[in-house]
């Protein structure tokens, strides 16, 4: 058996809140999927936009070697002939490999929004599909809302079905448009469906009852052989069913086919990517391809998992493109501090007097409030200024960061810093946005050209949490700070009671960092 | 049938990345979920960290209303006596309502982690389970990997459940610890369980293949009759099952009671204020409770919602206390304006022209990175400030803020500030730890002899978040105060590029609510 993999990223994925892309993004996301392998690329309604007849004729010019192109729409207009009716006619135009139509199964939904009557409904889902096959396009059917059309009216939800398949239908997809199928539920219903129909069936689930990739599972482990969803989840509400949880779940855990067995590994750079060009910030969390899927905090999970991965990892990251992490916290024991310097080739198995001081280190500087868990860089040079494999490269002289209020309500932020490297002075002023963006332009602007790599270096993340906000605007304040150079990304922190203190140690941390990397 | 919720936010929760609680917010926490009315509340694991005691002490003075007080820890340690062994000692420390203590089902674990033998394993689950019993707790067992266990040796994994079960325990939870299962192999699994063992069953699990809500229901309809998670799915690599998804499933979708009927409706309420307390950004995306579950920005969709919200929402969004929001039109809202302006004894009903104007500039600041959620005291102000209500008790005439670090590293926090009070004008300046709380002593300071009540107001919290933390130390910054009087408390907000404008938005605002109320 053999299952097929959709993808509606550029259809259904940008109806979520917050995606939005361009032509050029589109293209983009279009050959990545591709390379990827997934058999069919759903890049628009050409009828809702009639700027995706553009994006569907540059799609074509990409030649793309594993998906066919699939532009949606709907079943015809209820007084228009299919001939006649601008939705079909437009998705002839956009010239795709495969149509996909969607029709309605819930008898609500044809009297109160179609307001037409159930036997013209399953005479427009048979015409359309018809006129499609004979304009001789592959067509796979959405039956929208099918499980909640099921549970009101099983009957005629099934006849819907066979008014597709009676038209020629190359597949049945079954949605739950809603999202809010539970997946005994939904396996009850298919079980019944297959008993009706003879086209090959596909499924299409979002996310609203959190149940969209087990869903999309128990459909498979039910028959249906084609998968519809988007990458990393994106779609209206909750999102979509999601590829890059729903691919290594049929791949590795059902044991069936769908992608190629090499592109797997692609999995989590595809689904990065993807977030990448859409603008997107990842969700760490995410399963396979999250920046924490195969992150261990706590003690006894870190330890065992240097014994014997396997013990705490439900499969082996790099089958899936991602890494295993360590973190340091509180929570972790000596285990996680030998594997972490490990992977900076610091190695304390010989030494294990120097890696129960480094853990010291960690476990006093926790207590006043540093969290190295997100700070990696930082816990780096912690480590490397323990071992003598670190090296000073500018000294401070002195800062003085000055915000001010007018009485027009204007503001000013300015920055001086005073810093001596290799042997010189350099004393320098700057602007920002605000005191934290001042002293940063005026440390860059001090160090430039000692060091003119870091012009490439730029902050892409900032973090600032209160640690005990009991103490009002006296607490301690912890900023995380992510730097990227275009290639890699570092994370470095800072703490103290002074919100400038705690970025400048940050800051500093950073651009140690990126200097001794180099 | 009834179902049992066990919440371990405060254990499993923070093994999460990025999770980091102190004290006082645990407290707070524990204070949300027994409002909620779950019915354990696993406060920590006192062996792993002493600060446990600590806070176990300080929850039992809570005195809860609904929720047991549960601790956490393994089963005895192979050389030692459950008498002698200071795991189990330190769950008594903690002086608990429940123990929910893990053993080892995996055979693996038991060779290659405990480094015991098989036998030697049933006796310390045995022997653990007896002794907490013995000393008068309720005694939940969490039988580790136990569906990895019973796929590598089904006879051993049940006899380890056995050996709970003959210790005394009352409920033995199945626990997916890798998080690798699908809902079909788990409900496979505990439908073979149920024939070997009586004791009530419980189920953990975790979401390393997407479907951690899935198999917990699932679950509970073999029977399982206790389950675990945490609010907001925070918890170790992907994270753990979610209550806040679990608990609706149950109670809507299964029609099983847990939770009592009128708490489902602070659902959203409890997920965002758990969110907050630990500075965790809220998925908008999360179903039931995240900000985009019931928003649709399909046209189909949202004019079809318009004529009938059952066509595209799975649940009416009130029955959770979360909004629908059409995303296009962005009409919503109003009736939320309506509801909080009346909390405040103004009545807009007659005056809808005035409550759309205040709508208006709700959404502009929204906009703009506002938060009124969180800050009711800023959102009162703005209304008075709308409706002729208000009065002004200062201007300012300026303030300068300079923060200084000499070559010593010795830092220097200095405000100055020039207010306009009641015709006089007020110079002063102040120090301060940082410096926003420099800018707050200078402009008590300058406030102090008008208004003496002032005296009496202290900041008890104050949250700084980054509203686009890609713009680096650039992004606009939100910052939340929290004020009291020792009687009231207060919330207020302010935004800004820069954090000491923010917060000076915030402190204003603490001091007119304080003044105005007077």
């Amino acid at each position: 058996m053999n299952v097929k993999i959709l993808d509606t990223t550029l259809r259904d994925g940008t109806q979520g809140e917050g995606i939005s892309l361009s032509v050029d993004d589109k293209l983009k996301i279009a050959a990545a999927l591709d390379n990827f392998g997934v058999h069919y690329i759903e890049g628009g309604w050409p009828y809702s936009n009639p700027k995706e007849v553009a994006f569907f004729q540059k799609l074509r010019k990409l030649k793309l070697k594993n998906s066919k192109i699939t532009a949606f729409g709907s079943t015809r207009h209820k007084d228009k002939n299919p001939e006649k009716d601008e939705n079909l006619l437009s998705i002839l135009k956009a010239k795709p490999d495969c149509a996909c139509i969607f029709g309605k199964t819930w008898d609500l939904h044809v009297k109160s929004v179609l307001n037409t009557t159930m036997d013209k409904n399953l005479e427009m889902i048979y015409s359309s599909v018809k006129f499609l096959k004979s304009k001789g396009l592959e067509v796979i059917y959405d039956a929208e809302h099918f499980f909640d059309g099921y549970n009101a009216n099983p009957e005629y939800a099934i006849k819907t079905l066979q008014a597709a398949a009676n038209g020629g239908a190359d597949n049945l997809s079954l949605c739950d448009t809603n999202g809010g199928m539970l997946p005994n539920q939904l396996k009850e219903i298919i079980d019944s469906v297959k008993n009706n129909v003879s086209v090959p069936l596909g499924i299409h689930t979002h996310n609203d009852s959190d149940c969209a990739t087990a869903n999309s599972i128990v459909a498979i482990e039910s028959g249906c052989t084609l998968v519809q969803g988007t990458f990393n989840g994106w779609g209206e509400r909750c999102g979509n069913a999601n590829l890059s949880s729903i691919i290594p779940n049929i791949k590795l855990k059902l044991g069936i086919n769908c992608v190629p067995d090499e592109k797997l590994k692609w999995l989590t750079e595809t689904s990065r990517y993807i977030s990448e060009i859409a603008n997107i910030i990842p969700n760490d969390k995410q399963p396979y391809t999250g920046h924490s899927a195969f992150a261990h905090k706590g003690g006894i999970h870190a330890s065992a998992v240097a014994k014997k991965s396997s013990t705490y990892e439900h499969i082996d990251p790099s089958v899936v493109g991602n890494q295993r992490r360590i973190l340091i916290s509180e929570l972790s024991g000596r285990a996680n501090i030998l594997l972490k310097s490990k992977e900076l080739n610091i190695d304390f198995e010989k030494d294990t007097d120097k890696a129960k001081k480094i853990l010291q280190l960690v476990k006093n500087h926790e207590k006043k409030g540093y969290l190295y868990e997100g700070a990696e860089g930082s816990f780096e040079l912690l480590v490397k200024r323990n071992v003598g494999k670190h090296k000073t490269f500018f000294k401070l002289g002195g800062f003085r960061v000055a915000v001010e209020k007018n009485i027009r309500g204007h503001l000013k932020s300015e920055a001086t810093i005073k810093v001596f490297v290799k042997n010189k002075t350099e004393l320098t002023a700057a602007e920002g946005d605000g005191p934290v963006n001042a002293l940063d332009n005026a440390l860059r602007k001090a160090l430039d050209k000692f060091y003119p790599k870091l012009r490439n270096v730029r902050l892409s993340d900032f973090k600032v949490r209160i640690i005990d906000p009991s103490d009002g605007t006296g607490a301690k304040v912890r900023v995380l700070i992510q730097s990227t150079d275009g290639k890699d990304e570092w994370n470095t922190v800072g703490v103290s009671e002074n919100i400038i203190e705690a970025s400048w140690q940050a800051l500093v941390d950073s651009i140690e960092y990126k200097l001794l990397k180099e």
